[in-house]
């Protein structure tokens, strides 16, 4: 959300953005997602339907927004090693996937966002690449310490770390084990350690 | 499939099992998911409607086994290294996502999937689980070879995998690189080794 509100908004709109992503997270878990209507997300947060329009390209991307992007306002982790900073992370990731509003829009956001390349396009461009540029600098002091090779594809090893949660959780349906977190940061940790 | 042929079906049904399936990826193509009918499937394949509805629990499930299972008959890696077993391994996820019945498929496959726990549960059990107990020889090789720990969940690697290449290419869209099998082959393997 901080790189939207700055690139897509102005600051004096962070206030109704925060609002519409608010409604958005509650009406989606409140009705589903094929019920939900930006007319009735806009009721909820007070602004007028235009203002949503402005700055989602549809229903699609404001639920994405709403639900998947809640902890890219967290501080970037710092703890000393890459293992407890992926750790973080994944858990991070896990909370999200274990949220109430992430589990009532998956179904419907999986199918537009399969369907719909240029949705994919601009998730790719307005979330994903900000959220993971946000990250270099996990990678960057991995490898200050000696801890990372020099060809390690970062970008390569977030989509892992997301993929492997999706996939358990998202996809398969599995609850999350405290341990999860920790085995997958642990082998990703390990797999991008200099030969 | 070859499991599911033998737990699931007579010998001699093995013929109808592989006509319904090819069928099913035909017409999966050819109309996408939502449009295809089970109907159109059984008059493809020259089976009685009732012979898919033994066999499977419906579109979703028949469609999935149509689609994703297709390497499940390929003969397990054996290539002498941990590592190049894996890259084969993620090359075969990698081309059954690039496959066209598994792009008209995922849309709705997913919708279904997502909002279906039981639908889920019985993909599971009906073929990740014996998916992946076929793989278990691989990673014998690589614990007698000494490439690998005693403690991996080899369960949470081939989640792993698969989730990366899934989430890559089914939900972001990117097209597959030639290096991609390599990368995450790479990463898996050396993240797994013996501490």
């Amino acid at each position: 959300m901080p790189a939207e509100t700055t690139s897509r908004g102005r600051p004096r709109d962070a206030r109704s953005h925060a609002a519409i992503l608010a409604a958005a997270a509650d009406l989606v878990t409140e009705t589903g997602y094929a019920a939900m209507s930006l007319g009735a997300v806009a009721t909820r947060a007070r602004v007028g339907k235009d203002t949503i329009y402005r700055r989602w390209s549809g229903k699609a991307e404001l639920v994405y927004e709403a639900v998947f992007t809640t902890t890219d306002t967290a501080p970037v982790p710092d703890t000393g090693t890459l293992e407890s900073d992926l750790t973080v992370l994944v858990q991070q990731l896990i909370d999200e996937f274990s949220a109430p509003p992430a589990a009532a829009a998956l179904p419907g956001l999986l199918a537009d966002f399969a369907a719909a390349p240029q949705l994919r396009a601009r998730i790719r461009s307005a979330f994903l690449a900000p959220a993971k540029q946000r990250l270099a600098s996990v990678f960057e002091r991995a490898q200050a310490r000696g801890e990372m090779g020099l060809s390690v594809e970062t970008d390569l090893v977030l989509d892992a770390l997301v993929g492997t949660v999706f996939f358990r959780m998202g996809i398969l349906g599995e609850p999350a084990s405290l341990q999860l977190a920790r085995s997958v940061a642990r082998i990703a940790a390990k797999g991008i350690e200099p030969r």
